[in-house]
């Protein structure tokens, strides 16, 4: 792995060098990104984060998930986003998770590092850590506690895309963070040095989505890439032209939900609604008891972890787990 | 300490040994709970917990706010509520805060604790170093992520409350923790041992306190203590008869605050709502900007601090804090 890291970053030192003599001028950030594959685009897939109950990650359960989906063509791979338990664990625990990760990616698939904190500082030394282990990208949660104003989420975002020269995604996801971002509080985000995307909620019940992205495009700049979660929403977001899918199911069934991706993004309807429509019994089950309890279900059914969600989150119990099994038979 | 502290113990001992031959049978939970003065009534004062920008408690500066609280007739004092930003400080600093309060506070005034946090099992070790500390009560919020359902807040409680011994205050506030008690979770609550008393927020604009309070009454065991948070309902809540009032503005001006508490809940209406009116431009001020950035204003314009909140919460600005300047002169 240290090799692999070694000839990354020979390539970009002449890449670099070649570039300078050639007297183009490039950003060295842009240069990074394009090095490491990164620009947030495609599925990116959320996997647990197995660990005990005492919050010690077990990375040879993790390595399972990640070498699942380091065979399957995808987009990135999130560890450590709200599906992998992040504001659960401690700082050593999530560095130990990077490790882990890195290694066992190998640089295969490009790995974004969820960095979320409460305090700003412990924010920013997440950040580090993850650039230090070998992170490709940020994936930064306005998590709150008191209520956070638009400008202290600026400040605490700005604060934590300066710690490191890595690409940041804003995650936006007001059902676990509590905070809401106004498009102004985007417009202001997306011309920060290193915040390069956001990974959107899916809008409210009755809005389209193709009419938020057209008011995101507008407003932010031509390379920001804007992304969705929600599972059951993504379909739609992509066939309306969404950048990315930040997946639950995708850090857990890779393959079906790289396939919907490619038929969404490459303009073929039919065969992502054909797709959609399979994982429809595990959108219900996501919308009924949140998609953590169900994905922690789906694992164990599928027998790759022997992990439950931290507590105070509870197991499903026995006939909710009987319809996860159902629903995650024809999807493994 | 350690002396007055063995003192308590050899009294509790004493009254046991004492009861037992009078063939008196008392259950040894509401010994403890007379003899440490904790029925969760009157005024609770919630302090600021000053820290520095990493997140070091300033056990000298918290000092000064213990002292001036001291000397006050409180129900209670409560350590690492929300105001004193328990969900941003360490395992350890929140275990240096406690120590400092019980040596500084030598049980004068009963100690209640905050040890909310994500998981259960950080709670529990929050609970047993509160209790090895020597605090008197705990309060407990159901901080949440991943929102958390009734179940699983049932479960959280009741493994928090078995970790020690010491009387639990549940610790309900939407606005912060994002989860929402059904009147059926507070009831079964009040039945786990250890569980006496609610801290309310208050209800819903167009509600009356007192509707809702006597819903509370007639679900809860009588002996439930029932308080309200939300210092400018609070006179209204302690005028309808509620058992305690958990203050923000109590921690910083607790002369007045007492005044209040005494006048409302001797049924003095004319002098609670009197005192009340002159906390009137503070409400004002809480309800604009947030409780804890005034109060954190209020603090160090009263020079009792030189420490922000801690980041991402943003010190008020200029004009704002002239406000606060203005609305404290006549509290202190």
């Amino acid at each position: 792995m240290a090799k692999i890291d070694r000839l990354i970053r020979l390539n970009k030192t002449l890449l670099l060098f070649s570039l300078f003599h050639g007297g183009v001028l490039l950003r060295i950030a842009e240069i990074q990104d394009w090095a490491a594959g990164m620009d947030f685009t495609g599925l990116s897939a959320f996997p647990i984060t197995p660990s005990d109950e005492n919050g010690r990650v077990q990375t040879d359960q993790l390595q399972v998930f990640l070498d699942r989906l380091k065979t399957v063509d995808l987009g990135s791979i999130c560890l450590l986003g709200s599906t992998g338990t992040y504001a659960y664990l401690s700082r050593s625990e999530r560095r130990r998770a990077v490790g882990a990760a890195v290694e066992g990616l190998g640089g295969q698939v490009p790995l974004i590092v969820g960095v979320g904190a409460l305090r700003t500082d412990e924010a920013c030394d997440l950040a580090q850590d993850a650039a230090a282990s070998g992170a490709d990208a940020l994936l930064l949660a306005p998590v709150s506690y008191t209520p956070l104003t638009q400008e202290e989420a600026f400040q605490h975002f700005r604060a934590v895309a300066a710690a490191t020269d890595l690409p940041l995604c804003i995650y936006n996801n007001p059902g676990t963070t509590h905070f809401t971002f106004s498009l102004e509080l985007l417009e202001r985000l997306a011309h920060v040095r290193c915040i390069k995307a956001v990974k959107m909620p899916l809008p409210a019940q009755g809005s389209r989505t193709a009419d938020e992205l057209s008011r995101l495009r507008n407003a932010l700049p031509e390379d920001f890439s804007i992304g969705y979660s929600g599972d059951w929403g993504c379909a739609e977001a992509l066939l309306a032209g969404a950048d990315a899918w930040y997946s639950v199911a995708g850090g857990l069934f890779p393959e079906i939900a790289a396939q919907l991706t490619r038929a969404a993004q490459a303009g073929q309807t039919d065969d992502a609604q054909r797709l959609d429509a399979q994982f429809a019994p595990l959108w219900a089950l996501f919308k009924e008891y949140g998609s953590l309890r169900v994905i922690y279900a789906a694992a164990r059914q599928i027998g790759l972890t022997t992990c439950d969600a931290p507590r105070p989150i509870l197991p499903l119990g026995k006939e909710e787990t009987r319809r996860v099994a159902e629903a995650a038979e024809h999807l493994a």
